[in-house]
């Protein structure tokens, strides 16, 4: 394709695979983005199909992901994270050759490997991860305004077309995204740390209160827990597909509540203040460090 | 005191000692609730009596405790949880010996046992601590609003005085707080593990994530370090006066974090689900049983 294809693309026919929360929001913004496009999107649920209709998210649904796909020029596929691997190669083989591919996983190694291993997906396919989402799940918690302000990252390889790339980077940019690229390894490493441990911290939090004094707890609580109502079988796939760079933040994580321990039982009370005074530092910076809103990681 | 003079009771002049946000807020309610009390705050800082009286959150700002409590039938420590007990003595020595003398602390049993070692305490003390605060501190936050629909605990002993007691449970009541009543024993016990034991988890999270991942931070993140912006040396102040219960609820989270853990270790997916699905539980019935807003733990 050459640059002036380039600058006058457009999504003119777009399939979403899976409209829960992130591809429902995907949809609305999309048709707010481009009236004049057409949003294809499949579940094989009939409840979920028949919310999408009513809410106008897409102009058609349909029950399946291959169906779904046919004569699409921009597939987006938002599976649970631990079925789009699975569903890459035979949306690949059952989509125009020209479309591109594009997902909103919140792990990307695997993705993009399974993507790399078929031929017919490796030159279409860019990975994408929006950092958007919400504890709430499903198309009935979708909203048009989800991406706006938020972070959303590309993990192209060597195999990406540039000019797919370029496209996709576009079409989050087009409806509301900051857009930053990395390879699919440090965006996993970089989320384990940012947000697939975190959730498992704030989980252990949940659990670990014993029930007889829940009444007791305030905001700082209920703040510290509040991704621990998220939807567990995500978590576990989020787990599952990014285990190694969870345990080896995991390990820094309890390195730090351990040194908190140790300060404690040895009455070291100054080490104690010394590890608030960091945490709060660390604290600010963090918040310094993310411009603008940018919601929940998933 | 009968119970005449019970039902007649209203606060005439209102001592609080230390106006930050919790004695401000404090003051800023009570005269709202009874705008013939005269309120009287102390800060050693002069900068801090300048704002108390700048944002009439008193009717009289002194430098000196001892000359605050003078001639007041409710006194109310604010001070950091560290100092109320070294300031129970001089203060019950100092002030009438009808007046009532309560605090704010976040931790109970040192606060209480000082009191009751003290003859002129001892009867006139009733221990307090309104579930109320925020991240940000300073008289410049008080708000009149802050104690609405928070959980105020009261720590009576055999030694306390009943009437004083009711009054003291009254106080809170009139400014907005349901009320109940435990052991200071049981109390610190509790807020280990609903507030303590939570503040170390998320000061830890904000220590372990590496600064470069900073930007990829998003709202769960966010929400789950926000109370590690808290004031440092309060607490360590109330990680000190707790030691104990917080040492035994770190290990019951240093535990629930080792199953997330083993099982990811153990590639054992169905296993880290079910803790996943364990903590949304147990997240559902913790929100559940904070009946009404409740704000950070303090």
């Amino acid at each position: 394709m050459n640059r002036e294809a380039q600058e006058a693309w457009r999504p003119r026919r777009i399939a979403v695979i899976g409209v829960g929360l992130l591809g429902g929001s995907v949809a609305l913004a999309a048709k707010r983005r481009w009236p004049d496009a057409t949003l294809v999107g499949s579940s094989r649920n009939p409840a979920t199909r028949q919310t999408m209709l009513d809410r106008q998210v897409v102009d058609h649904a349909v029950a399946d992901a291959i169906q779904c796909v046919a004569d699409c020029d921009l597939i987006i596929i938002a599976a649970p994270v631990g079925h789009i691997a699975r569903l890459l190669p035979e949306i690949a083989d059952a989509s125009d050759p020209e479309a591109i591919i594009t997902d909103v996983g919140s792990t990307k190694q695997e993705i993009v490997a399974a993507a790399e291993a078929h031929p017919a997906a490796a030159l279409r396919f860019v990975g994408s991860h929006p950092i958007a989402g919400s504890e709430r799940t499903g198309v009935e918690n979708a909203s048009v305004d989800l991406f706006q302000g938020k972070l959303s990252i590309t993990t192209p390889t060597g195999q990406t077309d540039p000019i797919r790339h370029d496209r996709v980077k576009r079409f989050w940019e087009q409806i509301g995204c900051r857009v930053i690229s990395m390879s699919p390894a440090d965006h996993d490493l970089a989320l384990a740390s940012a947000s697939h441990m975190p959730h498992i911290a704030s989980a252990a939090l949940a659990l670990a209160l014993p029930q007889e004094f829940a009444h007791l707890t305030g905001s700082g609580f209920r703040d510290a827990t509040r991704i621990a109502a998220g939807d567990p079988l995500m978590w576990r796939q989020i787990v599952e597909a990014n285990a190694p760079a969870v345990l080896a933040q995991l390990q820094r994580y309890e390195s730090a509540i351990g040194q908190f321990r140790g300060a404690i039982a040895n009455q070291d009370w100054a080490g104690v203040e010394k590890l608030f005074i960091d945490a709060q530092a660390a604290k600010q910076s963090i918040d310094a460090a993310t411009c603008g809103p940018v919601d929940d990681s998933e």
